[in-house]
């Protein structure tokens, strides 16, 4: 039976790229969800094996729903970590003009390029929509005064034509995207990472620091710490933090199991294997 | 000359609400934003004495365009935090029905409502605009099928109907703004606090230690600490610190000075107190 893959979709996100990236036709069948949240319960749910969603950008920071959805909604696993240099196009009709009055796209995408729209295009209005690809449709189905940013490939699938390249404000502009699953991965070796969230006692000074300590006594190194509300009052806070290296190692597998013992609630999201692509 | 104050527009964003109550007529005039940088970057440019912006929300987090603009792009100061709980209503227009198809707010207004709005329009398309106030116009301009996110008082100054009142997810919803001044507070007493924005070398295990180390050494309260992208590459940081406290006190002078000393990068968004309103 064909492995069921889910992503951020419509046909033509980044997201989808990755999952392309990933598995062949013969290995996979892939299912676009609208939103990433529904990506990840229907992972949750068993209506499919694996979702592969956007988890940080080096420009924007953390995507939040993934975040907040991985510590409150769900008990999923981190089996891959896939790092995508992000290259974004300005895409517009193939018989539109440069006259162009709405820009559409992710609010991570246009933010990402916001510096370089406000030059190029400084009357037009910037338009959050779900994904990329929804934008490169609204485009493809609206009058030539639309124009969306998104991935060449989009323009491909959606017949558009890119006005402009490389639009993003910032040549060091990547995406991490992570798999979701079931069961942890197994066996991981080479370039990985480690995944907790847990919540401390912020009231009493010093409780992260606390925490931090565990970590440096052991020389562990911490690649991340993202802090998000614990949603029961504010002020209160879940940290995500990521570490360099599995579990596998003593030293780390010792740093997990005293955080685990010092932290009001806590998450182990496993340890994965980093891979880089794109170009 | 009457004091100059800028905010988060248009009329009836919670924003305008902050400035209103901490300003008689007399005192002040206030004057709208369509966008939170721009608010920001008006009192750097010296068009307005001061502006109020939104920073964080107990659900959904910080704010990024606020904590990013205060870091990269301008040198202001925070000289107010004020507090706000955050009671959301669904508004539609007077003569409008149940049958709502797209509902309309700031994408962190839809965030905070949305198990709430999915339970009661499954069907409904949430769609992100600029603020809760542009909400209200477009519902105001709109077909009967369009309902916003907003405050009760939105819907008094578009002339629309409260459909439904405390839609937020969690009662334990607040927002906290902050002021913003070229110049730092004077003698800030009573409650009050010290935010910071630092890049630590990210590479070395232990630098997050060793800054927490200067506040936990001093028994010095952090209250936050949050992480947005350095902008130079994945996996690079800077921090936000705020502090219990002010620099007033010589344990917290101490520590700040000692921070500034470790950190590639550092600057002082000031010691201010903080403010609750509302009910």
């Amino acid at each position: 039976m064909l492995r069921k893959v889910g992503f951020l979709g419509p046909s033509g996100t980044y997201s989808e790229e990755i999952a392309l990236s990933l598995y062949s036709e013969s290995e996979a069948r892939l299912e676009p969800f609208s939103a990433i949240d529904a990506a990840i319960r229907a992972v949750a749910a068993g209506e499919v094996d694996e979702s592969i969603v956007p988890v940080e950008n080096s420009l924007e920071g953390s995507v939040n729903i993934t975040l907040d959805t991985l510590a409150h909604d769900v008990d999923l696993y981190i089996t891959k970590e896939v790092v995508l240099p992000v290259r974004h196009s300005l895409l517009t009709k193939k018989d539109g003009n440069e006259n162009i009055a709405v820009i559409v796209s992710h609010p991570q995408a246009l933010a990402q390029c916001r510096k370089t729209l406000g030059k190029l295009y400084p009357q037009a209005k910037l338009q959050p929509v779900e994904s990329t690809a929804e934008a490169a449709r609204i485009v493809a189905a609206g009058d030539g005064r639309y124009a969306s940013v998104g991935s060449a490939k989009a323009a491909e699938i959606y017949g558009l034509k890119v006005l402009a390249g490389d639009i993003q404000d910032n040549i060091a502009n990547s995406t991490r995207f992570i798999s979701l699953e079931r069961q942890a991965a197994r066996q991981v070796q080479g370039k990985c990472k480690t995944s907790l969230v847990c919540q401390i006692n912020g009231l009493r000074p010093g409780s992260l620091y606390n925490i931090l300590q565990e970590f440096a006594a052991r020389e562990v190194n911490l690649t991340r710490i993202e802090s998000r509300p614990a949603r029961t009052g504010l002020g209160l806070y879940i940290f995500f933090l990521d570490i360099e290296g599995s579990t596998a190692e003593s030293n780390i597998a010792a740093a997990v199991k005293a955080i685990e013992e010092k932290c009001l609630w806590y998450k182990n999201l496993g340890s994965y294997p980093i891979y880089h692509t794109g170009k």
